[in-house]
């Protein structure tokens, strides 16, 4: 109980500094800069921070917590699979248009392309996720895919998603960075106008959701546990609602430690 | 064999990114810019990327993956708690320095402190960098600490450890990317002269180092056996070199699942 009521303080913790991160960088567009359009101008760059921290960062986080939210348990892990695929797709659709957003912006305004380190390691995150989708895709969502290998791809699995997570927030960070320092003058970002401040909060509050989404998916006694584990409770509970998890969760740590790997295995020999 | 083949690889990667960047450094600010001195002027600026890239970042990222190295097993988790400590102390310096130098520099040119999310993020992290020792010392290094508090903290301890380590090195490339914007000038940051190309080579190896570190840091097989498990070893093999490890590596995985907490109990028992 005391570790559910843990859970549910860094799970809400993340919800906060999310959404209130969403609402932020929606003002900041829609209030301190030109709004939305498509149309070449700074608008259309305007789709890039929003579509990047609510599209991208946003829908990854979710996507990276989703096995561990224990209301999601009376699921099959097969279909919680393919919300955790889906949901990376979407973070990846997301992150694919809102760089045709900044391509179309530089090339209507005659800025270079990939000049900034910002580009350079943005793009080079954006073609490792659509790998790790790939990758991931073949080895845990294609029937005939050797189980060995996908015990073996799981630790990468993992640290690459966890990793890329981390890199876009700091991605995200020097973009805005970047965008504080060129589209502040008179009074410029040094002379700390209500924008600057406000995107430095924003700022902030990504980090946090960073770090509450990075606590959760590598906390070992909250991951979804087996399914022949949630089969003995929903037995001795007489199909109980498995959402009163709260008492469980500290029950399972040990067993579940190997988790990703032993489900992989048991799935694969359907 | 086949693991420590692994670890090696890993290791020589870190060292290899790690290296590389302080040599980028030195380049940076010896050749294309102003060199070094401390007198108020941007010579004076450029310990801040220097002490911050070689010493906070490379150091600490030492002190993480200090326990894993197999030659240091010989030694007692006592000695290797105070060279942890000690690389942690010696990179928390080089970090206050390394600010001391840019307050000086923005007091001389008279250019506002902390205005910017790189500022924010910087102290914020510095300060939780400094809480972390203080914490840990006391916590691991004071014998009249509680055993259950040392066990207690230990995910705690190590999880704001990583934490902070990714976040410094976001820190450094959003510093990275404003120096490059306000200090090119004719040619500009946007038209890729020789110093933005070569700085952002330095910003990819510096996220090669710091991925390879939270690599070695986050593998379960490569944690420093419990000591028992060492003094096994030796007595069965005749008080053989422990730097023979090898092919000892994979053997002692699942058994070191929890050696922080296993090793501070029994240290806190003598």
């Amino acid at each position: 109980m005391e570790d559910f009521r843990h859970f549910l303080v860094a799970l809400s913790a993340a919800a906060a500094a999310g959404l209130v991160t969403i609402v932020f960088v929606l003002k900041w567009v829609l209030h301190f800069r030109e709004g939305l359009a498509w149309d070449g101008g700074p608008a259309e760059f305007n789709w890039h921070p929003l579509l990047m921290l609510s599209g991208f960062i946003f829908l990854n986080g979710v996507a990276i917590i989703v096995f561990r939210l224990p209301w999601t348990w009376k699921c099959s892990k097969l279909i919680m699979k393919f919300i955790h695929a889906g949901l990376n797709l979407a973070a990846f659709t997301c992150a694919t248009i809102s760089f045709v957003a900044v391509f179309d912006f530089h090339n209507a305004a005659n800025i270079p392309n990939m000049y900034s380190l910002h580009s350079w390691l943005g793009l080079a995150a954006l073609i490792l996720f659509g790998l790790q989708i790939v990758l991931s895709v073949t080895i845990y969502l294609v029937p005939f895919t050797p189980v060995s290998w996908r015990a073996a791809f799981m630790p990468v699995h993992v640290f690459v998603g966890h990793s890329l997570f981390g890199s876009v927030i700091a991605v995200a960070l020097m973009g805005i960075t970047e965008k504080l320092i060129f589209g502040l003058n008179n009074p410029k970002y040094k002379d700390s106008p209500p924008e600057a401040i406000f995107v430095n909060v924003m700022g902030m509050l990504l980090v946090a959701y960073g770090v509450a989404i990075l606590w959760i998916s590598t906390r070992p006694s909250w991951k979804r546990p087996r399914d022949e584990v949630l089969n003995t409770w929903n037995t001795s509970a007489g199909g109980e609602d498995t959402t009163k998890v709260g008492p469980s969760l500290s029950q399972m740590s040990d067993e579940t430690e190997a988790d990703g790997h032993v489900d992989v295995r048991r799935r694969g020999n359907k």
